[in-house]
C-alpha cells in the first residue's frame, strides 16, 4: 500500500471543489461539493443522537436506494433545529445539485455542519452549489477540505493506492473534527472516495466495519460517538474484477480503507478543542466487548484523567478510578495500568514506579494508557486528547 | 424548623474535634472524629464505585449491625490501593479508638480521604487518634469540619431544630465536598447526627430516600453518583416518643434531614473545583425515572454545557443535544428548553429570544436550566457547576 497525493480527488473518476458563499465570516471557503463522474455504489454510518440537523436526515433517506453521484456540505450552518423549513431547504440543495449535474435528486447526499437553531440562508447556498458546480475539479479536494473545516487546525486529508489483481485501486478520504464551537452535533464528516470495483453490500459492510473501530473509537468531549456522518463513494473506475465476496481483494480492500479510517479518527482526536496531546487509552483482559468499552471509555471520558495527562501527573489512581464507575465487570484487585510502557498500578495496587520515567513519558504529544483487567481476552481502544485551558476558553465563548 | 449553630455537635449527646497529625502538610487539620455518648442507631450510604478505599471497607463491615459509637475520618490519604496492609491499617484504627472510647471497634466507623496508592503514616495516625479523644468537645463540630476538607473552599456544616410531640430535635450535618486534587473517589463525606429518638430501619430508610435526591444528585466532574460515604448517628437523647412507623413525625424528621442533605449537596457543587456558577438542571416530562436521569444527567455531566454557562453563553443547542445523546427515549420535536424563565427552544426549536435578556440571566451565580421532554410526568433533577480555567488549572497540576 502506498500513501499517495490528492486526497478525495485521488481515485478515478472523482472531482471536488470547495467555494465560499457567504455562510461563514470573512469570505472563507464554506461549501464543498465531491463529485463521482458517474453513478457510484455509497455507504454511510449515521450519529446515533436522537437530535439529527435536518441536512442528514435527508442523506439518511437518499443514501436508502445505495447508489449515489455527489455529496453537498455546507460549513457555518448545522441547519438543524429549525423546524420543517430546515428540511425543505435541504431538499432544495439536492434538486438544485442534480439539476446542475443532470442526475436524480436521490443521488445527491447533503450534509450541514455548523451553529444550530439557525436558518440557512437559501440565496447563498444556492450561489453557492452553482459556483461549486463549475469549479469542480479533478484536484480540487483539498479546496473541498478546506470548505468543509470549522474551528479544525489542521487540514485532515489522505489518499492510498493498492493493488488487486494487479491493477491499482485508490482510496481517499478527507474529514474535518469535532472541534466546533457549536453544538457538538453536525461536529464530524467524514467523505471516502474510492474507484475500486465493489458490490455495495461488501462496500457497506467494509465501512461498517472500519467505523466502529475509528470515528467511532475517538471522544473529544465526552461523547465518544462522534461519528456524525461518514460516507463512502465507489465508482468502479478502477479496473479490478469486482469485489463480490469476502475473498483474499476484499481484505486488502478493508485493510486500506482501515488505514485511511484510523488516519484520519486520529487526526481529529489529536486537532480536538484546545488539545496539547493525543491520548491512547487500550482496554485489554475484558470479559467481552461490553466491558473493554465501559471501561475504556470512561477512562477516555474522564475530565480528571485528560487534566492530569495535561499536567503530565501519572496520576493512574484517577485511571483505576473511572474503570471503577464505568459499570464494566472487573476486579481491582487483578487490574494492571501501564503509562507507556511503564507498569504504574499491579494487580490494584501501587507500583513504586520512577517519578522520571513517568516524567518522560508524560512529556511526549502521543501517550498510551493501557489497563489489564485479565479477566478475559476482549480489548477496546479509543483515541482522545487531553482536556486544557484553550478547551474551556474556546467552549466558553460566545456563539458569534 | 430553625437553623441553629454547631453542625454536627448540635443535637445532644455528641462531641467532635479535629487535630493535625501530619498526614497533611503545613500542620493543617487532617483528623476528625465525631462521637456520641452512647451506642447510636448508625445507617451509611456508600459510594457505587468498584474501586473502595480500604477504610470504607472496613466501615462497610461495622455498620451492619446498625449500631455506632463514633467515626474517625482522616484527610490527605485515601488508604486506597496499597493492598491487604491498608484493610490492616483501618482495622488498627478502629481498634485504637475503640480501647480509648471503651467500646468495641465494630462501633467505629472509619474513613480516609486523600491520595490513593500511598500507606497511610500509622505512627502519626494513632498519635492523632489520642489527641483527639482527649479533644472531644460539645462545640467542636467546626473543628471537626475543618480537619475533613481538603481542597474545598467553604466549609459545610449546617444545624436544623424541629419540633416532635411538642419536644426539641435537632440534625446536624457536616460534609467535604470533591474538590481534590486526587484521585476522584472517597472525594466525598458526609456526616450528620441527630438526637431524635428513631427506629435504626426508619433512620436507614430515611437516609437513603434523602441521599437519593440530593448528594446523589449533584456532578463536578461527570462521575454523578459522587456519594462516596454519607453516615447518620441517632443516639435518642432527644426527649420524643420513638420513630417507629411512618407517621407524621417520621415525615417532619425526613422533611428536616432533606433541607440538611440538600444544603450540603448544593454546596459541594457550588465548591466544585474551580467552579464560578452553581447549575441546576431539571428534567421534566419524562416517561419513566430511567429516561429522566439519563437525559438530566447528560445535560450536567457535558463540558460543552459547562464551559458554556462558564461563558454566559445561551447556547441551549449544545443542551439538547446532550440529551439527544443521553439514551433517554424523547421526541426532539417535542422538547422545550428554559435558562432561568426564559424559553430558548420550545418543541425542538429555536425561539426568538431576547440574547439580553439570557446575558442577565447568565450573569448569575445561580443557573437553572429546564428542560421539558412533554412525554409523561416524571422529573429529576441535578445540581453541577460550571468548567472553569481553574478547574484545568487544579486538576492539572502534580500529586504533590
Amino acid at each position: 500500500m502506498n500513501i499517495i497525493e490528492g486526497g478525495v480527488t485521488a481515485p478515478k473518476g472523482f472531482k471536488a471543489t470547495g467555494v465560499a458563499c457567504g455562510i461563514k465570516k470573512n469570505n472563507k471557503k464554506d461549501l464543498a461539493i465531491v463529485c463521482s463522474d458517474d453513478t457510484a455504489v455509497a455507504s454511510g454510518v449515521f450519529t446515533t443522537n436522537v437530535v439529527k440537523g435536518h441536512s442528514l436526515q435527508v442523506s439518511m433517506e437518499h443514501i436508502k436506494n445505495g447508489f449515489a453521484r455527489a455529496i453537498v456540505i455546507n460549513s457555518g450552518n448545522a441547519n438543524a433545529c429549525v423546524g420543517e423549513s430546515g428540511y425543505n431547504d435541504a431538499k432544495d440543495m439536492t434538486k438544485l445539485a442534480a439539476e446542475l449535474l443532470n442526475c436524480e435528486p436521490e443521488d445527491i447526499l447533503v450534509n450541514s455542519t455548523g451553529v444550530i437553531g439557525t436558518k440557512l440562508n437559501m440565496p447563498n447556498i444556492r450561489s453557492g452549489i452553482r459556483s461549486a458546480v463549475n469549479s469542480l475539479s479533478a484536484d480540487g479536494g483539498s479546496d473541498a477540505e478546506e470548505a468543509i473545516m470549522t474551528t479544525d487546525l489542521v487540514p485532515k486529508e489522505i489518499a492510498v493506492e493498492i493493488e488487486l489483481q494487479g491493477e491499482k485501486v485508490r482510496i481517499g478520504g478527507m474529514a474535518k473534527g469535532s472541534g466546533m464551537i457549536h453544538p457538538n452535533m453536525a461536529t464530524m464528516i467524514g467523505i471516502i472516495t474510492t474507484d475500486a470495483n465493489i458490490s455495495r453490500s461488501l462496500l457497506d459492510k467494509a465501512l461498517k466495519h472500519c467505523v466502529r473501530s475509528t470515528f467511532n473509537r475517538i471522544s473529544v468531549d465526552g461523547d465518544t460517538s462522534v461519528c456524525d456522518s461518514v460516507f463512502v463513494l465507489a465508482n468502479g473506475y478502477a479496473d479490478n474484477d469486482a469485489i463480490v465476496k469476502e475473498d483474499y481483494e476484499y481484505s486488502v480492500f478493508v485493510d486500506a480503507l482501515m488505514y485511511v479510517c484510523t488516519y484520519l479518527a486520529k487526526l481529529i482526536a489529536k486537532d480536538g478543542e484546545g488539545a496539547t496531546k493525543l491520548i491512547e487509552v487500550i482496554v485489554d483482559g475484558a470479559l467481552d466487548e461490553d466491558d473493554a468499552y465501559k471501561a475504556v471509555s470512561a477512562v477516555a471520558k474522564s475530565p480528571l484523567v485528560k487534566t492530569a495527562i495535561f499536567g503530565e501527573d501519572a496520576n493512574w489512581g484517577r485511571i483505576i478510578t473511572a474503570v471503577g464507575y464505568s459499570g464494566a465487570t472487573f476486579d481491582p484487585n487483578l487490574t494492571d495500568i501501564h503509562l507507556g510502557n511503564l507498569l504504574v498500578c499491579r494487580n490494584g495496587c501501587a507500583v513504586n514506579f520512577d517519578e522520571n520515567a513517568a516524567k518522560e513519558i508524560l512529556k511526549k504529544k502521543e501517550i498510551l494508557i493501557r489497563i489489564n483487567l485479565k479477566r478475559g481476552n476482549v480489548s477496546d481502544r479509543i483515541w482522545t486528547c487531553d482536556f486544557t485551558y484553550d478547551y474551556v476558553k474556546i467552549n466558553g465563548s460566545y456563539r458569534s
